[in-house]
């Protein structure tokens, strides 16, 4: 992935199932993610998106589910996934204050893609989710302009940067500098594999809960100078080749908690913190014709371990989301530390993990 | 059905589309009806019970739903139903401070049933809805007893009684008797003929709200002694043998209270009502081996059609509950009685909608 | 109100309550409405806005909670009313598509009136409601834009217009011509007297189901030229100056429905069904720093009168949307119909049921 | 309480906030705790029971909320406390097929204290909740009585004991033993000190993901011969005496899953995790007249101080739980190691926490 360099490169391995091959949502076959990057003076801002497949997503749904782990958030086109079942565009995430924008943009893009919308057929549901980068950012200034948004959906690929970039831009972790962050995991069944990825927006925490593989590593980290911003949110998105039925995506969208909360956060009372899943195995045909279609269920019975992909996948995407950001200054002087810059600190916990630590006991 | 007078043998037809042959929610393909009658006094009181489909209903689990939309209820068995989207026991209706009999007895007959059940494998959801008789009924006095429950089950077939009977003995309806209705429709898409049945166990309504197929009845018709006593709900049932998924089912049951509330109610504040609906189209194996199966969804394109048919034969079933249930004479000299006795009142009506009704302006 | 013939001026009285003063949303004390309409050949669209208080709603929050009868939607903002229970913005409605460019620009106005947001606090929740005005707009044209938002939120005042105005400008109902309605009902209970008041944004419904106070009117009704279009949807607004908790102010909500069925649908696949509620009674300061503060609760033993307001003035008002709409003429040749057209129709209705019908029997 | 040796006592202290005297749910005033525990041979289950106050419960109603967090669970009660808020019983604890003969033992208890209920007035809301003993106890025997529910009420004080007691007798947490634990958190705001109490039935996790304290002790505990029962399950029941709304309750429960997570499980697919709060401070008379009450709501922009207090608590409730609980050997042979069999390598931890943790770096 575009040689940052990850959680795992540090030697940190956060659980013990086996990754896709470029540790991102993108390993799920069809879905590519793009970024545009707002990075000038007081803005720090941006745009990402994720595809979630090649084709026309109007067209061709794909089910899909949603989850508010906390409400204090501004996403856009959770209810009629909830009612529906269903993803009919391009996720978009930026920042709070611009989800209008970004709205208008991606409707704009989506009645030029589709000239039947709005005349022929009905309206079209589009998703943008936020997170609050007001503390680094110019949030305001509204600086996300249309433009801005259909140039990540033109950079979506499948390989992408994480950390400051994006959406990511001007988010904080933990106190410490966020943004976006990616990994993935394979659910192997009897003689099948399958692909579950995790991509979020990391804006949440605070400092003294920071935790690293189990470890409470917030307590260690010399203090910042700015206080602490409460305003935190995390967006989680999941995507896998299973199929699923909606309440199935709906109980993935539940677990990514566990691998947020794995981080040290208690969920505080102002994240907007929502998950949103979709698989590319079930679709539905805007003008489908037949009155029943056949749709592919994963048995229960072996749901455990997709369960344990999305809380894995989690952890490790927000972990990486920090560990690739950059150190930022931004807004009024305001400024958040890269964990990079706590490399030694984690080589530390490296070689006690390896030769010390309890497990080993 | 037993040969007793519905509403549309009082040439009052509910809605536009066909009926199942029965008229009952056993037209839908393996479902049965059964009923205990405890009538004795001052006591009025039963149980009734829906069996969903003729195998192991915990070996081979059916795909539901479930819907609060008053929960001013007791009602046992819906958390799982809600998380799991399987129904894996018959249904019991009964009195509400009766369901932990009706439990207890329902988990004893299934651990007959199946051995496996907290030893093998997991343990069991028992489903159990109940409506408050306690107007015509000693509730106080607990007189459902598991033997009730194991003759209710004993008894089940595909015609049955309804109004006073099983779980309706006691129950008012409008300050009416009220009880157990049913009623079906047919849901015709090209050349699939599917079948949506609706079971109710009517407690609910304040006499002047009453309205049968849009006439404003209630108030029309002359007072009784009792006051109100706004203790109701109803439990609402529905099978069908259209593929559809949990989320499917579950927009099914929120249609339900289209029915309901076309018989005059504003869903009082006492009131629990809650929706259950299941699919004898889709199951799930309980020891299923394989990693994913195919299920059936319906094309929502055309799922229209289907809530239609819930609304009308929700609203046919609490007409039923009434018209076929007797007067009677319950707990400490409390009275209700039966629609049937504005039998020439409800003449008059159809003389009105057959020559000068607004529909023929 | 403005003028305008409304349903009781035809004589037909829905229910039994005392109404307001006005009749109207605006009885609820501090509540103002405004348009801005956009009415231009193929342009049939606007905005509406209800405005809950006259200080600063983001400085003074409001009590509220929201629910979703049919999900089938993209309103804005629901989520953080849910966690929260508090509404900080003026609600804006308008058509499906322009959401986006609605919300940025309550966003900006919302920044104007608050130099704190986004920059020594956190960000603010913008709400904006939406139906689909499809059938007789250009809606894929976006016509609105910035300025209109904010014309609708200088207009705002306490007398308003109804029918085919602001939001309304294009919206259909039981594919007649729909739009802004509105209605209240006091609630007196002992020797006090609150109110509640009702605004819809009606775009619902099949013409074949319409009901009028109980007839079914629909089937009477001659034929229109154009084919169902199935995309309806209705948003109702609820004030109230009852205190009362979310929790009470989301069971009004989902009486909201009970009205809403009254006129004939049985709540259709595509429809966009979005209730919010909120109490003028209940406040809560961005900056409160008491630890704990006290608010009013309303008796839960009284609150069916306050439910039987919410059915009565939601009938209403989807009535008085109708009625006092124009036939209009709009985008490609498209048309509806006024209900007014229909007036002969209706006076028969009244004499009907003044003399002969089912009530007087 | 009671004597028992507490994950405290063993030098591992959860969180940083105060603790209560007692360190348990039982420092909220008024609130007790009783069980009846049966212990013998193959039968190893029992009864908790929780008594939020010391008055009349129906009579003097508490506010409560309540969340599933995963719905694999039979608990009763749920759906009244979520529509109305409030809680008329005391909180039943015990096994998953015995929660019927608790619910009619609970109403049979509720009805001798209240002569009023389903004569004079409605019915009653019993709330049981459960987890699945069945590894240890033969739960197919039903051997739970209504004697032993009215024993655990009879015995219900402010002292009392933890791990393999009442409803705890037969569980099982991370293939160790699980039960009761308890634990509570001061809330401390400018002059003013609240409690927050927890008391768990632990009964979930597979061993391998067991944490203590950020430490992940689990994959070096020896492996135990029993293979994993995946039918876990936690129920949490919060109290406090800080003022709150059902909606500032429910999002209470929903930061007790973050306690749970930190003892190491994802959250599987069998279990029923299900939490109940309530607040002894607000209060609603069952025969209150007055048509608008008072009720103190907490201020929301100071609420993550609750929030921590419910993580930290949880935590720590679910290790006291398995900390004091006994090596219990049940039915059919099964058998369940208690943690403190790990008390040499809880030494080591300790020390290794005091001297080399990555905290100190």
């Amino acid at each position: 992935m575009k040689s940052q360099k990850r959680i795992a490169d540090y030697g940190i391995h956060i659980g013990c199932m086996k990754r896709g091959v470029l540790n991102a949502i993108t390993d799920v076959a069809g879905v590519r993610v793009g970024h545009c990057t707002l990075d000038d003076g007081n803005i720090k801002t941006g745009v990402t998106v994720v595809i979630p497949h090649e084709g026309n997503m109007f067209q061709e749904k794909l089910f899909a589910a949603c989850h508010v782990i906390n409400g204090f958030g501004k996403s856009v086109g959770l209810i009629q996934i909830e009612e529906l079942g269903t993803l009919e565009t391009p996720i978009i995430l930026t920042n709070t204050l611009s989800t209008g924008t970004a709205t208008e943009a991606l409707v704009r893009y989506m009645l030029k893609e589709n000239l039947d919308i709005g005349k022929e057929t009905g309206t079209v549901n589009p998703v943008v989710c936020e997170c609050n980068d007001g503390f680094l950012n110019d949030i305001r200034g509204l600086h996300i302009r249309e433009a801005h948004v259909l140039k990540a959906l033109a950079n979506a690929g499948t390989e992408f940067e994480e950390g400051s970039v994006g959406a990511g831009c001007g988010m904080s972790c933990y106190e410490l500098k966020g943004g976006i962050g990616t990994a993935s995991r394979l659910v192997e069944i009897e003689n099948l594999t399958f692909t579950i990825g995790v991509l979020v927006l990391s804006n949440f925490g605070e400092k003294g809960d920071f935790v690293v593989d189990g470890r409470k590593v917030g307590k260690s980290i010399v203090s910042l100078e700015q206080p602490q911003e409460d305003q935190g949110s995390i967006i989680v998105v999941i995507a896998t080749d299973i199929p699923m039925t909606e309440r199935q995506l709906k109980r993935l969208c539940r677990r990514s908690s566990v691998g947020i909360t794995r981080t040290g956060t208690y969920i505080g009372n102002g994240s907007g913190e929502i998950a949103i899943a979709f698989t590319t195995a079930n679709r539905f045909a805007h003008y489908e014709k037949a009155p029943v279609c056949s749709i592919g269920i994963f048995n229960e019975n072996h749901i455990n371990i997709a369960f344990r992909a999305v809380v894995e996948a989690t952890e490790e995407a927000v972990l990486n989301s920090m560990i690739c950001a950059e150190t930022t200054k931004g807004r009024d002087g305001n400024a958040r530390h890269s964990l990079k810059e706590y490399a030694s600190f984690l080589y530390t916990l490296i070689q006690i993990s390896k030769s010390g630590s309890p497990e080993d006991l």
